[in-house]
């Protein structure tokens, strides 16, 4: 198999471009990871990972990404994306959710946590915590926002 | 490179959320693949490898999959996903197609086969079976459907 | 981690199907790499990487694959895809732009070198040269076309 992950880390960006996925390159490069290849998955916290704060990765290499991002090209529009992961309480994995939309970073954050909730109910497990990072950007032209949990060993 | 898997099995999924990725969750976990990190792939059987029902892979695997799904908010919907991997008659590779739409596990059924059988004609490859599988559900409030292939090791 | 890709090529392919997905089998056939698991990545080229024209890779292999497609079903519309590789003329990592949309080849290929312009602008890097390979297709009843950066070890 694929090895595990073992280690975490919450990140979130937002910039502008003057194409989408310049935009979403500017997210990226917001966000501290926008010299690697992201791998998405979706969207388990292996059991035992480490929260690791700045986690330092090689450019260009393949890193297993869990992510929810936003694009517009509506000036003044208000983005916002958002990332969730709660721990168990239980010494097992634990569930990620992403959110995007159309709103502000608190309501980003507040609908993440709800979707890691419902995610713990759903597999019957108790959360010991809820990690929540949240962005949002107030388009200018052509504008992304970016949260992530990004995996490495 | 990276290894080429040598396990794989057919799941199907569906399930009720408050949100679409909720929805989606629930899916993966009525299909027992919900506490992997589905790496999306597109979609060729390897060469050899084995089919292995109920594969059992650690939580928070990277875990190789080709899938189709779709989710749905209209309540008294009816939405089908199913898989398809064609196993050749020469000792080589298989292909593996997905289908999603607005349509009974039936037609989904159908029409996965459909497009394994184009994929080997387009290829000149001779047909030895399809696996198929398919579901479908009619949506409550916010439904998702899953079908996929799992690789592993 | 899991290891950096040493290794690229640059591929296009358009092709024709009864379903939109082996319309885009068709063109993965078309550039040569249909026979293997893509596994999508955003999109960097490592350091040091070296171009590799032909690049063999066994079928079933997940491959990591920066790329962009379009699928349509309106006969007659012309679709393009394009894929530019920037090089650095320090000596490190790569920026990867993919482009799709309703156009030619050669329109697509200058909005990708523009993004990938734009992507080493962003970083303060120094653009050494950019390798750009584009492709067009006039629908006939579904067509696909896709521009990729393949990766190998």
């Amino acid at each position: 198999m694929l090895r595990v992950p073992r280690k975490f880390d919450l990140v979130v960006g937002r910039g502008e471009g003057t194409t989408p996925l310049n935009a979403f390159d500017a997210a990226l490069l917001d966000a501290g990871i926008g010299n690697l290849n992201l791998v998405r998955v979706s969207s388990i916290l292996p059991p035992g990972a480490q929260l690791s704060p700045g986690l330092q990765i090689a450019p260009g290499t393949p890193t297993p990404t869990a992510y929810g991002y936003i694009t517009s090209s509506t000036p003044g529009q208000i983005i916002a994306a958002s990332i969730g992961v709660g721990i168990s309480s239980q010494d097992t994995y634990g569930v990620i959710m992403e959110f995007e939309g159309f709103c502000t970073k608190e309501e980003a954050e507040t609908r993440v946590r709800q979707m890691v909730e419902e995610g713990f109910q759903m597999r019957n497990l108790s959360l010991k915590e809820v990690l929540v990072q949240g962005i949002d950007h107030k388009v200018e032209k052509i504008g992304s926002v970016f949260a992530a949990v990004i995996m490495d060993y």
